[in-house]
């Protein structure tokens, strides 16, 4: 019979890998809650309505999305995103305590063409307020994505900070039609990846006029937000989006991360989505985006809610491990387990379980033989697994209680009595 | 818009019942590590035909099973289990050093009439050994399993334990033909639902002889092996089967938990799955299982791998908390948040957000007012929350660096200093 493979775009987490991955997830969970969210879940699969609702149901989501009915022939699809469930759930539990603020950490899958360092099945961590309006609440989200990216140990990220408003206005005032605004957002919104030229190229080919692609490709070069409020900020739209811009940076301020958040105009991000400010985080020597988010003001209402105010980041998981294992950030063991028993022979079996069960009870990660196997067999074993120590237990050990715990890696050999385990655990860390 | 809801036979879990949940997960997490099990995760998806394999591809499996094609019209299948991903990951690794013992938590999916407590999507926690033949391996899986219950509680549960082998072997001997031994293995297996007279009952219906009935009933009622051994122990396969018991029982002996164990003759369960020892684990309040596993020694060879012998046991997430809610073995606060602080006015906004940051580095959750309200309705929404601490902060408390704290429960205000927050942690314990 042939070998089976996991999926096209998905892959397996083999203990050493799954280790770092839980280091990740275990300290985001921890500033998460550090900073007041709390923990939801959802099921991996919604209505498929609901996935496709906010898109009015196109077929542009449909290719993207794990669409099954089931055997009652309902149309279901495995969720894309952590930020819809939450709109549903706030939708159909209006009396939620206001803001709410949950934390979600799970995968989301998504249909993509499966590229190098792309998959199908990926984890997502978000934090979201909900029912808070645009400054603190924006500022919050930032702090807490970077409060989590430092205590993973990384410091050479900037967190992006725009308002689509504030765009949208200025193409507004220049006389940009509106039907016109969304093919303009879509080039703009290329300018870090494409320069400014690139997205002068594309805006010709939009059939834009040189007039209009040199006001905006002008517009997208402004470094500051007071630059912006000149150019954007005579209409009501782009007074409103300077303004939460304002607000945002100056609650940010008391965080005491300033120097991690920068203003760029031309940051759009998720066009059906967003509503005010949004933000991506980028590490300075990865060009791509390891998180990312922004206020979603509408959502709710699309889903049968009232309108309710909401605002998010995301951190990717698997973007995260990657930089992190490219840059020797893990200094994690292959294996959870500290120590491993090897009995001599099978007559000691027994009391070799004992001492295990001892270790565990004090809290210490131990294996021992289940294979009746020869002392060097099991070293072999002990060291393939990368378990960091090794005791050796037989018959003459048990007599005079005492024995040697070798180090697998330096060799050497301490001397430890059976009748203090509390001693060893000390020695093991 | 219509409201929308989770997919059939699912739910959502919102911060109080996630908490629950976390604290279950993060126990059985911890217990498994130290029993020297090692994480893997894999995806929630496999292909059509792993999934189908064991059961030669059936229509009963089909029917259980949430089942789509992808958009290269691959056919899938969301996962029913965590042992098919780990036997598919073992047949297509044959190089894992052995025994390869790894712990998976993770959910699951099953097409199944969804009852009064039973839904489509639920969690499992398993350890599985792969490469360890019976014996010891079953012994560890039963400890480890009673290790985790007992931590989080549990004290009235059984583990029984019984072999395939012995029964059917016991069912060639008095002359039952091979293709009907399933046939009584399925009514067997009921004896603890149905009674041994509802087993009779149900075998003459299938026809089997009032000889062969009283036969049977009779096997069932077995309390020990010896008896058993007299009855099935006549042929190598009933041999083996006593064998592997005996083997079993006395390397639970030094584990000490000798008096979780039973022996029942009666269990069977998984009919294509298991080939050798299983057992199950049920909560004596509690009719249901809590758990089970047994031994799967064809399962990775069926997948295209070696013959590999392999066993494992695995507690189902949701019976456990539905138990420990039932009686109340939960102590959880209702939120993960620890103290919320009230600004006074919006002038001390970022004051109190750098008080907040000084307790989230000290590892204080902390939520601070988002909204500007009234201190009346922040202490409200801190109530509502089940925050079990507020500190109300204005421009009198900054000046004199002092403030009054309320536990929330009793009422009661402590005097703290503002330049101390180290001893405000203390005071949160």
């Amino acid at each position: 019979m042939a070998k089976f493979q996991t999926p096209r775009g998905t892959r397996d987490f083999l203990p050493e890998e799954m280790i770092k991955r839980q280091h990740v997830l275990q300290k985001v969970r921890s500033v998460f809650e550090k900073w007041g969210f709390d923990p939801i879940e959802t099921p991996a699969f919604e209505e498929w309505e609901l996935l496709s609702a906010k898109s009015g149901g196109g077929q542009e989501i449909k290719n993207e999305i794990y669409y099954f009915k089931d055997k009652g022939d309902r149309e279901l699809g495995l969720r894309f995103d952590l930020t819809v469930p939450l709109a549903r759930i706030i939708a159909t539990n209006p009396n939620l305590p206001k803001p709410f603020r949950r934390y979600h950490i799970g995968p989301v899958w998504r249909y993509d063409r499966p590229g190098a360092g792309r998959y199908r099945e990926f984890w997502q961590c978000d934090v979201d307020i909900v029912g808070a309006p645009a400054g603190e609440a924006e500022a919050l989200c930032i702090a807490v994505a970077c409060d989590a990216l430092q205590r993973l140990g990384f410091d050479d990220f900037t967190v992006r900070v725009s308002n689509r408003k504030i765009v949208e206005a200025f193409l507004l005032s220049i006389g940009i039609k509106k039907d016109r605004v969304v093919d303009a957002l879509r080039s703009i919104d290329k300018a870090e990846k494409i320069g400014e030229d690139g997205v002068g190229r594309e805006l010709k080919e939009k059939k834009f006029s040189t007039e209009e692609i040199k006001k905006i490709t002008s517009f997208v070069k402004s470094k500051t937000l007071s630059e912006v409020k000149n150019l954007a900020g005579k209409n009501d739209l782009g007074k409103e989006g300077v303004k939460e811009l304002e607000d945002v940076f100056s609650c940010i301020e008391p965080f005491g991360i300033m120097d991690k958040v920068k203003f760029d105009v031309s940051l759009v991000r998720g066009l059906e989505y967003y509503t005010g400010p949004v933000f991506e985080i980028a590490s300075e020597k990865h060009k791509s985006s390891i998180g990312g988010g922004g206020r979603y003001d509408n959502l709710i209402e699309t889903f049968g809610g009232p309108p309710t105010k909401a605002v998010g980041i995301s951190l990717g998981v698997e973007r995260i491990i990657e930089i992190m294992d490219e840059n020797q950030m893990f200094s994690m063991p292959k294996t959870a387990t500290k120590i491993y028993i090897a009995p001599v022979s099978e007559s000691v079996k027994a009391d070799v379980v004992k001492v295990a069960k001892e270790l565990i009870e004090l809290g210490v990660s131990t294996e021992f033989d289940l294979m009746n196997r020869s002392i060097s067999k099991q070293l072999d074993y002990a060291n393939a697994k990368g378990i960091p120590f090794v005791l050796v237990l037989g018959q003459k050990e048990f007599d005079s209680r005492k024995a040697k715990m070798r180090d697998m890696k330096t060799g050497e050999e301490k001397d430890i009595h059976l009748g203090s385990l509390e001693e060893v655990k000390k020695l093991l860390k």
